[in-house]
């Protein structure tokens, strides 16, 4: 059943970050209203909106009178309790995406089991649950290997690489013997991400495949497009497709990948997928008339989507911790800077990012 | 002195209607805050900000509690009352633009008189008080003429046309026997407005200007470039660069121009300007990656302005009254939307707008 939401109605937004603070700046615009639920009272999201409760995920009367009080909630996270989802779904408010993409997306042996059933590449992959079964899945996969817990990791935490017969020793000890997952090596000289969206008509829209670099297990820079064949870019379209609609899944959902080169040319392997607006989707804020944001807040609303062309080539720079400060005194004639609100300048915390025009895509 | 405003400051704004809401939008992407005073408690501004104040532009102690909780005071109309202005310079708390720009354009008299001292072309005018005045004006004005109150009119409303003889001895009871204004007719071919920046450091940014269409009085399109020769629109530009030093002016300013064919070509009449954020700029939204609103916050808040600098060649259109329904449904390719969270919906009431991207700027 299509809810289309009307003017004034309010999206719920769990997660009060700058991925939540932006999806709010586009529901304004929009004119919907938003509500956003997080535990941080500080969060940068609680300067944009009028209504707010500051509560834990797990405390579910809080959770039941938010969700009571909105139109629909979305998530800018994708580690959102299944507890928390269950409590939103009693009170009969529609949640998107949806509580099936949040189990995929939370569990890499789920997500990697997921993906392979949907007919597209992963790496090669085994479920770690013991010393005995990492030692089983080494026999089977091969060396060298990383080995990965299967919830809660991100930015490089919560994983180790095996390089050879002398780490598999310490390698479950290293990662806390939490229930993991072995994934063989990708030979990879690029990644790609592509952001999809898909409404509640089941009508899908992609964007052009972003080309990512990361510094210190952090995204830094997406560029559009990537030095990839357009092929590639498309094939990349076509397997974010393939996935959103295997989810049934309404909202923007990011779906990173590995480029790997090979004789018959570049292969694709799906990295993971992200059920949220995502970091390396901040350049379509610049190079699109609809943003990554506003599809998002078109779909939980129940419209159509918009088109996701792109007008010009770009490259968006993360400004990460005391960055911040030049990034935002950035006045080139090419470039749009955006800063989260954050007051509070730490090492490695994403502070607000730019995107810089390179010129017109020529490739319309 | 220059006071930049730091991330997390609080940028207070006397209004509450879509310029209102659109500024405080804008400070959110730069990281900085807003406040929103106005009468109206159902005011679109106030769903996009936790903080706002519901209290009369005369009630001065809720003035001043409000200008001593900010970092700065903008205003998205021009008739804010002086004493208000004034109870916000008491507190010490620097309002932008200043009071001078609010007395000029307050007045119609007082702002052509402005006009034409800083050696720009106006329409021919004279003061006229009373029945007397008025057989004196249009005696050296001529007919036809119309007759403008002096304060407080817009959309057409507030003025009438003396179109010959017999229309001068109603004409000023029409208008409600104020202190008015008699301003020679102008044959004018087009109207065309620029919007312009101007920093605390005396840096001006001019966008281009657009030609603007009305429809019942009230503006329905802006199309840049408009069809105008690439001079004329250059000297609209040095006008307005020309107006903003003379007021000694912070923030964006719109000028509006009539083009007046003539044998010697084209030639511009500045009609009125207005002391903040303007309809006929909204186009800026989607074809320019700094905008109108965050060219005024940057400017209110002591930083550099962006770069004025317009990628695409665009037409805006008001969604006015209840083309609101049909217009939130535009999905073309070239489209952006935008909503001002009004809920109820009357005839002639400004609901939104959309920006339609008719190509490249080949003129770059």
């Amino acid at each position: 059943m299509i809810n289309k939401l009307p003017t004034g109605a309010t999206i719920g937004i769990l997660g009060g970050g700058q991925l939540g603070r932006m999806m709010a700046l586009a529901a304004h615009r929009l004119g919907l209203n938003t509500h956003i639920f997080c535990p941080d009272p500080n969060s940068p999201a609680f300067d944009v909106t009028p209504l707010k409760t500051v509560a834990a995920y797990e405390d579910l009367s809080a959770l039941k009178a938010f969700a009571q009080s909105v139109d629909c909630v979305t998530y800018e996270f994708e580690n959102v309790p299944a507890e928390t989802a269950a409590a939103i779904a009693e009170t009969g408010t529609a949640l998107f995406p949806s509580a099936k993409a949040l189990e995929v997306s939370q569990e890499r042996l789920v997500e990697k089991t997921f993906i392979q059933n949907a007919g597209v590449d992963v790496a090669p992959f085994a479920k770690v649950d013991s010393q005995e079964e990492l030692e089983a899945a080494v026999a089977e996969i091969g060396l060298p290997a990383v080995l990965k817990t299967r919830r809660f990791g991100y930015d490089g935490k919560g994983q180790t690489i095996l390089r050879d017969k002398a780490d598999i020793a310490t390698a479950f000890d290293t990662i806390g013997a939490q229930p993991a997952i072995l994934e063989g090596f990708v030979p990879f000289n690029k990644e790609i991400s592509v952001i999809i969206a898909r409404d509640q008509k089941g009508a899908t829209a992609a964007y052009d495949p972003a080309e990512n670099v990361h510094k210190d297990h952090i995204l830094y820079t997406s560029t559009v497009p990537g030095d990839i064949a357009p092929e590639l870019a498309e094939n990349a379209k076509s397997i974010a497709t393939k996935l959103i609609e295997a989810l049934d899944y309404v909202g923007v959902m990011g779906v990173e990948f590995f480029v790997v080169p090979s004789e018959g040319g570049d292969q694709l392997i799906v990295n993971e997928i992200a059920p949220r607006v995502h970091n390396s989707g901040h350049w379509t804020e610049a190079a699109c008339l609809v943003d990554q944001f506003e599809q998002h807040i078109r779909a939980v609303a129940g419209w159509q989507l918009g088109k996701p062309v792109r007008h010009s080539d770009v490259v968006m720079q993360n400004l990460i911790g005391d960055e911040i400060d030049e990034g935002m005194n950035l006045t080139d004639s090419n470039v749009q800077v955006h800063h989260y609100g954050k007051t509070e300048i730490r090492a490695g915390r994403k502070m607000g990012h730019f995107n810089r025009i390179l010129g017109p895509n020529r490739a319309q």
